[in-house]
């Protein structure tokens, strides 16, 4: 293959490159005996710290911590990560309730434009993994559906992921609260509210999968244990499916860790798993010859 | 146009047809100033009665008895409706949990086979509106998508719109129950519990095309008071929008009625609303020149 054909160009020639371009090659070749029909060719992606970076802390919730100091609520991430889960759905609530989905979607926009990843230095935009956005292109460019299933809120998401990902919305699957429709003077309007209405992991991925697609993938990609039963229920799948556990190993380029520092999700499970099956574990600093889409 | 051209035959030549060819001459025609770009082209459609008939009885009732008979505890339509919407939910958590999707899918395409419409005589499938199918067609390849939020079960309609209306499982919305993912010995499964988790009605199919599409539509359909807040929602789009509300006006060739008779939903609302706002009333009796596909 020629070097400027090369649709992974970000991926070292490694076992892991070698497992996504014979799965791709297997399941779209016309005359491969595991062909998938188009219309089957789903994949699914969690996206923190799958598709880009979750440290120093999730963007989202450095959305919520700046948008708390905006509404009279400062919170630091020190108190933040000492007060864990519950601390972060109290800060969900302060900063992503009582707002028309209008409105909230404005206040995503404008922070996206202004915060700067403290990593990157450029947006949180630029804090997406290159190699990813290669994958999702290659996997578009042959047939597949791709959806992202996060743990994240899929309002927030929606935001800027059609623009990173060119993803549309309706793909773009997260953790939702409660919402309702009011007729308001100004007419009607979806106004968020305080309850956490589904949190979008472990288990409930892929019955999110079911709810929102309705079809079993045939790849599926994530990073800690809140992703494993997504890669179970992919690899169950009668055709064959690829699993793509993303593993965070270079401190020098991106970070190393093998819990996340905030809410303390691991990976033990997946990694476990991925050994047992022979899934594909992707050693970022291994197998990526570029991270970030700026720095080499 | 020429006859043999015209997209919606079995649409008489009346009011009602000329707003819909003209809304979607104005939102495409790329020389329109209300032209709306093809990804935003998104229409939602109610099933029971707007797409397929919903008397005597809702398909899905019709195989949640039969069902409930299979597992021994037979009900008869007259319980059903002396019970209203309490006896329609035991009806369904008996017929519609405690299986896996997969057998659950099985169990629904094997009586969609079998059962006969009291009406056309032929399968359910026969009861779909031939005007509202060319309508779909007529959309879709005008670049709209075409999307259903039902009040039915997704699991339900899922394994029989594909082949009905062309159009994929992630498209087909409705009410959905409690799912659970369990790792069992045949490997990992989701099986369907007891509880409704979301009932798809009045101002849920809104808070619903927001969490699976997460755009506004430009197009919306339906035929009860329980249709309402869809349309609401979709005539307050900054573009130009289309709102349909199918009216049962034809006692001979399917049915007279303003209000559900199980159920009770009723359409006052959403027929002034349609008078107040100018909205399209298809008059079925005047409007279409044919209703079922194969009774003319």
């Amino acid at each position: 293959m020629a070097e400027n054909k090369d649709p992974l160009p970000s991926w070292r020639e490694t076992p892991s490159k070698e497992s996504i371009v014979q799965f791709v090659a297997a399941v779209t070749d016309p005359k491969s005996e595991q062909l998938v029909p188009e219309d089957d060719r789903v994949a699914v992606f969690d996206n923190d710290g799958t598709l880009w970076a979750e440290l120093p802390m999730y963007a989202q919730l450095a959305f919520a911590l700046d948008r708390a100091a905006e509404l009279g609520h400062p919170t630091s991430p020190e108190e933040l990560k000492a007060g864990g889960l519950g601390a972060v759905l109290e800060l969900v609530k302060l900063t992503h309730a009582n707002i028309n989905t209008e409105e909230f979607e404005a206040a995503c926009r404008k922070w996206m434009k202004s915060a700067r990843h403290p990593r990157t230095g450029g947006s949180y935009l630029s804090s997406v993994y290159q190699p990813m956005i290669e994958l999702l292109n290659l996997l578009q460019a042959n047939g597949f559906s791709c959806w992202i299933f996060s743990g994240g809120g899929a309002d927030f998401m929606r935001t800027w992921s059609a623009e990173v990902y060119g993803l549309p919305p309706h793909r773009v699957i997260g953790s939702i609260g409660t919402t309702e429709f009011k007729l308001g003077d100004q007419g009607p309007e979806l106004v968020k509210g305080t309850d956490l209405q589904i949190l979008n992991d472990g288990p409930q991925k892929p019955v999110s999968i079911h709810t929102h697609i309705g079809q079993r993938p045939i790849l599926a990609a994530g990073n800690t244990d809140g992703d494993l039963p997504m890669l179970q229920w992919t690899a169950a799948s009668p055709y064959r499916t690829l699993e793509l556990a993303i593993h965070h190993t270079d401190a020098e380029r991106e970070y190393a860790y093998d819990s996340d520092p905030l809410l303390g999700s691991g990976t033990a499970q997946l990694l476990s798993a991925a050994a047992d099956h022979h899934w594909t574990v992707v050693d970022m600093s291994t197998d990526w010859s570029l991270i970030f889409p700026s720095v080499s």
